[in-house]
């Protein structure tokens, strides 16, 4: 697939820079929207623009859906709004919404007033939402009955209404107020009986999101109760959207990805943006600011030990053994309270529990690593003293190095900040700081029976 | 939410411990499955098996669906085969095989000797296919219908065989050779004329899944194309089997957080064994192991410039920066290409531009960070020449560490090694080393303008 791919788009690049343009629209003629969009990704932002122009509406509209949102604010520039116009009419409200989210307000204001008005009544509206909340990923388009309908009612209604609907699993059921009271999967109407009434067959058990959810938790409730599609509500209750379930996958890949680049000092643009290497470089650098200056405190606390480092140079030899091993642990710590954190697996009101754990693993840990390391340093440079002193540092900094690796993420998440975003750098600097201060101190107390 | 469930489960730890089985289940009575399933991950396995025992055989088979692995088998240990039996004839066949996987064989043949024939013959089937394949996590239950059926027929057939096929979005319409030629949403059996030809009105854009095929790459499918569900077929394009878009949700859940724990040296299990010190000891313990060898081999090429260090001390105090920062530069250019080649984003084959484009940056962060800490020690030590060397070491370092945060992931990649599993300890002691190389050879050269 990837060789077909890579042919494709070397015969694309030809025929475009050579302006086949004719030839270059029938490479893609049976491929899906989602991978023409991938070919997209690949080129420049002239080829970009120059292929966009040459696809039928409908093919680009289903195409700059799936596009990222680098790629569309690339082809978007500078497209003639009478064109954007009739994409947005084609899409659907949340990519509709999704694709004006980047474009400037008096531009939105020009392609809103060209197109339907009903449609950019529900455009206008999804606009309004928080892109990370529920309102800002639901779509306007879905069907509801009345709970007083039969299943013959209801029926009509999605013959009537679902041409376009694409993904359809269920309908809605909603009282006077428009409050959803139930709803009814499409199987489940197909099997009931069109005399039935639909508050009597239909599921209860509906979840609605309250429209100011954050995308994350949707997902969680989505992953949770195995659920395909759900209603969107106001705070009074009424039915205003609808989430499914190709829009959540997309959010968990997203936030996972999100925490571990952020983990280790990135960004998860860095990977939208590939070429741009001022941004990346913006993400990245504080990351390595805040080491830095982790790494020159850590330097001039071994300054302050240079008497006894002058004496013993042997305990310069393992400062990058402590230190390594320090900052691997300290790291698998975080990532797994990180990761428990995010799932649920940890749960902040049975924290003596995790930090139980973590402690046994730790001293575990502590014993095997502290023991291995005293012995090597015995046999490497033949001192009892040494081996004993390098042994029991190593075991109290991973000790350290794991207790911090759990509680640093977990006061940040009590803090409130995210703790994926802080915890990397800051586990790290406070790892090696700690470390050092532990191996000096007792090296320096054993000092006579070391040096020389 | 947290809170209240926090609330639920003191109340029936207490229950079942006070052996208030009525009480106790009372407690369950209102709750999704999902949610029950949440209570008995908190118990221990005494508790799990005597709340187990008290539950109805369809909540029973609802909750252990929904189980981790662990608590399955904690919850199987001695559970009655008959009891073991009713469940697995509740079940939908792609559960019943999940649950029997782990079950010793002697007892499968009795469970399914006791079963349904139609039932146990399916399930048998699914046990037959690697847990991790398309076969492993498909079901057998699903809707088919031959291409000359009418929608009349289709509709029918629904009627008759949907009741209990709860999420049904799609049927499959099958040749003569149940080979898959199309699909028909339900919505689209709606709306359409009760008298057309199935064939007529099909979704022939369906794409069927390879049986063998790896769940990873399920997983990819069904996002890249927003799909919900999709026939898996046997190599003779004969229909099997179906999946559904919630199975694919953790699998893409379960994917990432493997790749994330793996990076930092441990692993997914550690989540769900939550208090097996041993186990996640045994997860941890050899990722340490490489970096203990690692730090050591260090420390050795510090010993091996000895003369040097004790010459000049002050080079001592820019090893913390020099490991802190190459470590840091290698985490990112290590952890953006592991998720880009998982995500695709990175494609070996256009393998130059992510290798032009990582230098580059790698080049931009070296001149930042190398200008800081140059300035730093001219600063701190007021010797010029320190501080040129320390910095151009800096800068020197941080672009080896890009470049091998890049490099080692692609080859492990190409080696068909899982780049996340080995990048992690391997990047960080590669770096290690270079990095003290690099320095102290600089330093050396220069020894006798930064000594004294």
């Amino acid at each position: 697939m990837t060789k077909e791919r890579s042919d494709t788009l070397s015969l694309l690049k030809a025929d475009l820079n050579q302006n086949r343009l004719v030839e270059a629209v029938q490479l893609l003629a049976d491929l899906h929207p989602a991978d023409i969009a991938d070919l997209f990704e690949a080129l420049d932002q002239h080829e970009k623009k120059k292929l966009f122009r040459e696809l039928d509406i409908d093919t680009a509209s289903e195409v700059i859906a799936e596009l990222s949102e680098f790629s569309q604010d690339q082809i978007l520039a500078d497209l003639p709004h009478q064109r954007l116009g009739e994409i947005v009419d084609e899409l659907d409200s949340d990519d509709a919404a999704d694709l004006l989210a980047s474009v400037p307000k008096e531009v939105v204001e020009e392609v809103l007033a060209s197109i339907d008005v009903e449609d950019s009544r529900e455009v206008r509206r999804l606009l309004a939402y928080d892109e990370e909340t529920a309102g800002g990923i639901m779509q306007a388009e879905l069907l509801a009955v009345p709970q007083e309908a039969t299943i013959a009612d209801t029926i009509k209604h999605v013959r009537e209404h679902g041409k376009d609907l694409e993904g359809l699993a269920n309908i809605f059921v909603i009282n006077s107020r428009k409050q959803v009271v139930g709803q009814m999967s499409l199987r489940r109407l197909i099997i009931s009986d069109p005399g039935d009434i639909v508050a009597e067959v239909m599921d209860t058990s509906v979840r609605p999101i309250p429209v100011e959810m954050d995308q994350e938790d949707v997902a969680r409730i989505f992953q949770k109760y195995d659920i395909i599609s759900a209603p969107v509500v106001e705070s009074d209750g009424s039915l205003v959207g609808r989430i499914t379930i190709d829009d959540v996958i997309d959010i968990i890949e997203d936030e996972i990805s999100e925490d571990v680049l952020r983990m280790a000092g990135t960004h998860e643009d860095e990977l939208v943006y590939g070429d741009q290497i001022w941004k990346i470089s913006r993400f990245r650098l504080p990351w390595l600011l805040i080491t830095l200056v982790g790494g020159l405190l850590t330097g001039y606390l071994l300054w302050l030990f240079k008497v006894a480092l002058a004496d013993a140079i042997v305990l310069v030899t393992f400062i990058p053994v402590i230190m390594a091993l320090g900052g691997s642990v300290a790291i698998q710590s975080t990532t797994i309270t990180v990761r428990g954190l995010a799932t649920g697996a940890i749960d902040l009101r049975r924290l003596g529990r995790t930090v139980y754990k973590e402690t046994r693993v730790g001293l575990l840990m502590a014993l095997a690593c502290g023991l291995t390391l005293g012995i090597a340093a015995e046999i490497w440079h033949r001192n009892p003293v040494l081996g004993l002193t390098v042994g029991t540092s190593m075991a109290l900094v991973i000790l350290v190095a794991s207790l911090m690796g759990t509680l640093i993420p977990v006061a940040f998440q009590r803090l409130g900040i995210d703790p994926a975003v802080s915890s990397g750098p800051f586990v790290t600097m406070v790892n090696d700081i700690s470390g050092i201060v532990i191996y000096l101190s007792l090296s320096s107390a054993f000092l006579k029976y070391i040096a020389g």
